[in-house]
C-alpha cells in the first residue's frame, strides 16, 4: 500500500487504479448521487444513459485527440479472423509481467468515455432548440494518468453531470444558481470547499490556443477540496459545443454548461473530513430509496 | 437502419454496437433492475459495485483468453513519452475512415469486464467462508460480436447478477429456488419463455474439453425469448471458480453459482412482447424509489 492508500471499510483498491464499493461506502455513494439528482430535479433535468464508449470521430469535433492525447484510452479487439484468433490462443496469451501478447487487432473507432456530457452534444448533434434543455446523466468515465491514488486520481471513476443547452444567458443562470445551491449544500453539512478558477489539463498547454484562452477569461470553477482535489467544477464551454456539434437555440449558436461531480472524489472528501464511520457523517438530507 | 434495427421511444442506436436510454425506458430499466433486486434481496444478498476493467491475470486463471479470444475487448493507451505523444499529435488522428491511428501503446494488463461475476471470483480469492455467500452485483459488460442489434447483441450491455459462493448443496438450492422465482415471475406478468440448456460460446468449441464437458453434463440453463434470445441464465460452476480462485467452504473447495440477466434484451422481450407503449407494459411488481 503506497502513502496515498485510504483505509476505509467497504473499499477495495486495485492495482490497474480502479476501486470496488460495497456496504456503507456504497451506500455513501447513492446517497450523494442522490443530491446530485435533487439538484437535477429543480430543473426538471432528463435522465439519460449513454454507453461507455463515443465514437472517435465525436471527439474529434473537440480537438480532443490534440488537447488530450495523454489521457485518453481506447477500447482494442482482436482481428476475429479464425487464423489470427488461432495464433493468440497458441501458447501463452499473457506474459511474465501480466501483459497481454497482442494478435493482429482491428482497426480503433471508439474511445472510452472521458467526460460524461459529452454523449450529449454528440446526440443532440445538429438539433435547433426552442427553448433551453437541461440534462443530466452519470457514466464511469476513463482518464490516464502517471498515478493513481485511491478514490482520488483513479483510471476509472464515476462522474454524475447537470447539463444546460441554451442562449447564453440561460446558460450563465444556470450555472450561476446551480453554484449557488451545490456552496448552500457544503455550508450546511460543513465540508470546507473552496472555489478556484482553473483550466483544463492540457497536453503541451503553453501551445494550446484553448489553454491560453481559458487563462485568459476564466471558464472553469473548481470546488477545491483540502489542498488540491477538485471534487466538483462549473464549466461554461460558451458556443464551443454549440458550434462543434451545429446545435442551435432560437436563432443563434447555442451555447451549454455543466456542472459536473466526481463521486469517488466525494466519498473521499466525506470520509475523509468527517472520518470513516458512517455514524459521524453528516445527514445528506436525502432519503433511503 | 438494418432490418435488425427497434425503434422504441427513449432508445438511441450507435453504430459502434451501443445503445443510449432515456425517459420511458430507462425507466423501464431501472424498475426490471428493481425486480432483480428484489430477488437478491431474498437471499439478504451483499451488493458490489465492480471496476469496469479486470486484471488479465485474473481471467487467465478461467482459462478465458483461449476460450473466448473472439470475444474480449482490451483498454489501451499511448505510450505517455512525450515524444510519442507529439508524435500522434502530429497531423490528424483520425484517418478518412474514422479509425485512429495510433502512435506507441503502452502494454496491456487489463480487460474490459465480460461476465459481472468474475470480479466476486478474484475479490474474494484464497478466502474460506464458514456460511454460504449471497451477493449481487451489476455492471456493463462487453464482448466483441460479429454483428450488433439494438438491444439484443451489444458490445458493451449490461448485466445484473446474483451470485452464492458455497458447498455444492448450497449452491443447488440457491439456483434451483431462485430459477422458481423467476419462473413465476415470467407466469405471472405472462412473457412467454422457454427454459433450454445451453453451452457457453467456445471459441473452436469441440476442440475445447471445457465445451465437450458442458455437452455431456449442462451445468446452464437459458431464459429464451422467441426463437433465441437468452434474456438470462441459471449457471453451475460446480469448483469451477473455487479451485481458480483458491476459494473454501468449510473444509472443501467452494462450489459456485450466479443468475445472471442482460438488462438491455429484457427491455427488448417486453417491449417486443407489450408493445413499445408503457401503458400496455406488465405491472412489475416493484414500486419507484
Amino acid at each position: 500500500m503506497s502513502a496515498d492508500a485510504v483505509s476505509l471499510p467497504g473499499l477495495a483498491w486495485h492495482e490497474n487504479g480502479q476501486s470496488s464499493l460495497s456496504g456503507s461506502l456504497l451506500r455513501l455513494e447513492r446517497a450523494v448521487d442522490r443530491i446530485f439528482l435533487s439538484w437535477a430535479g429543480t430543473w426538471s433535468a432528463e435522465e439519460y444513459r449513454f454507453p461507455t464508449f463515443i465514437a472517435a470521430r465525436d471527439l474529434a469535433r473537440l480537438d480532443y485527440f490534440h488537447s488530450f492525447p495523454h489521457l485518453v484510452t481506447f477500447p482494442i479487439v482482436l482481428d476475429p479472423d479464425d487464423e489470427n484468433l488461432r495464433r493468440f490462443t497458441t501458447g501463452e496469451p499473457l506474459a511474465d509481467d501480466g501483459s497481454v501478447r497482442l494478435a493482429a487487432t482491428s482497426p480503433i473507432r471508439d474511445v472510452l468515455t472521458p467526460a460524461a456530457c459529452y454523449h450529449f452534444y454528440a446526440h443532440f448533434c445538429g438539433q435547433a432548440f426552442a427553448a433551453p434543455q437541461y440534462l443530466t446523466t452519470r457514466n464511469t468515465c476513463f482518464r490516464r494518468e502517471a498515478y493513481y491514488a485511491p478514490l482520488r486520481r483513479q483510471w476509472g471513476f464515476s462522474m454524475r453531470e447537470i447539463v444546460c443547452i441554451g442562449s447564453a444567458a440561460e446558460v450563465e443562470a444556470f450555472l450561476e444558481t446551480t453554484r449557488e445551491r451545490v456552496a448552500d449544500f457544503f455550508g450546511r453539512i460543513g465540508l470546507p470547499i473552496a472555489w478556484a478558477h482553473a483550466t483544463d489539463p492540457f497536453f503541451n498547454p503553453t501551445r494550446n490556443p484553448k489553454y491560453v484562452a481559458q487563462r485568459l477569461e476564466p471558464v472553469k470553477t473548481e470546488m477545491v477540496f483540502g489542498d488540491d482535489l477538485a471534487i466538483g467544477s462549473v464549466n461554461f464551454h460558451r458556443s464551443y459545443m454549440g458550434e462543434a456539434f451545429s446545435m442551435r437555440r432560437g436563432d443563434e449558436e447555442a451555447y451549454s454548461g455543466c456542472v459536473a461531480f466526481g463521486l469517488e472524489r466525494w466519498l473521499y472528501a466525506i470520509t475523509s473530513h468527517f472520518g470513516p464511520e458512517p455514524g459521524a457523517w453528516p445527514d445528506l438530507g436525502v432519503s433511503d430509496p
